[in-house]
């Protein structure tokens, strides 16, 4: 039975999953899932019809770190998951913080400048992410670069989830023809650079691109 | 050194941690503290200024979900997580489930009744509840009673993370006024009825009734 990730490209939970799946050489289809309207049949599979939702014969599951949290246990290597009792709740946190405030900042930009304008025919309100870029994108890139500070990975010396979920919404922000500012933010600039060249995430850009039309860096 | 969890007693999240501390006997202390208006030093430890926050010498880490997947490494018995991988998927399911759409439903009651009367001497808007109970209240309620079924535990036949998550916001909703109608509700009623019985979760809700003085079953 071949796993099925319903979800739409251009999602950095979906991407999540997917990076995560490539990184770990599980098998996937994706079904493709554009989370508004949702019918009733995939609100059994997933509740709050959000997306993804993993789903493997009649073993339904919700939720991008759900989902990644049972990928760790059907193949457990690579690991994505620090053994350690405080790596562990560093990633946790990181991709809690990656999930939540990183996401809601830097999707902003994909929101007005790809969605709204294509598939809304909307144009995207410039005005709005001007604020957005002055007030709420440096904090959150400044606590970034803080944390990153020398490392390599946010969290005991190896790549886990707290930087597969950092680096995904960073991929939107890239279709938004934005990028880090590498002379304010150097070690974050070059730490996306690293996890966006892995396989695992370049495959799922060069994907992208094809599709958003967009950087992806 | 013995680790401090920061956060205000009646915080469903907070209530999450401390009965999982409770069923690990890791002994803490907390150190109270009201989620509005939160300090710089205290966002240091915190970003999102959110309680609860563990402190635990210099390392420190925000969210209930990490805090409680730290303290399983710290104390692994009793397992709050299941080993299987789809016992595991679904017991995160469920805490996700909890600590978003349920909590969200269940504490606009607590809100309103005890949290605007009590602390910010408005009155409580009725016609608001009035609403949650009849459109936003009946579709999470049918949801749970029918994973419950006749089980005992959400999850894989034992105590879990899903279950300490999803008994945590009725706690709340107890302490507004109000009780599930068991009539319409038999397994979920009977089900908190069993969470809130045992002596992690017992301690904790006599505790907030001497605060609250609300119900709490």
């Amino acid at each position: 039975m071949t796993i099925t990730i319903h979800g739409a490209t251009g999602s950095p939970f979906v991407r999540k999953v997917k990076v995560a799946f490539a990184e770990k050489s599980i098998p996937f289809e994706q079904e493709s899932l554009i989370p508004f309207g949702v019918s009733d049949e995939y609100k059994k599979k997933s509740p709050l019809g959000k997306i993804p939702c993993l789903e493997d014969g009649d073993f339904t599951l919700p939720d991008s770190s759900c989902i990644i949290a049972y990928a760790e246990r059907l193949q457990p290597n690579p690991p994505l998951y620090p053994s350690d009792a405080k790596g562990l709740g560093r990633a946790l946190w990181y991709e809690e913080y990656a999930d939540s405030k990183l996401t809601e900042v830097l999707t902003s930009f994909f929101f007005q400048r790809v969605i709204r304008k294509n598939f809304m025919q909307q144009e995207p309100d410039e005005e709005k992410l001007k604020e957005v870029a002055q007030n709420d994108l440096p904090p959150v890139l400044d606590y970034l670069e803080g944390e990153l500070s020398d490392r390599e990975y946010l969290v005991s010396g190896a790549f886990s989830v707290a930087d597969l979920a950092v680096a995904s919404p960073f991929v939107n922000y890239n279709h938004a023809g934005e990028s880090v500012d590498a002379s304010r933010w150097p070690a974050l600039t070059a730490y996306l650079e690293r996890i966006h060249s892995r396989p695992s995430y370049k495959a799922c850009i060069e994907e992208e691109k094809a599709m958003f039309g967009g950087g992806g860096s």
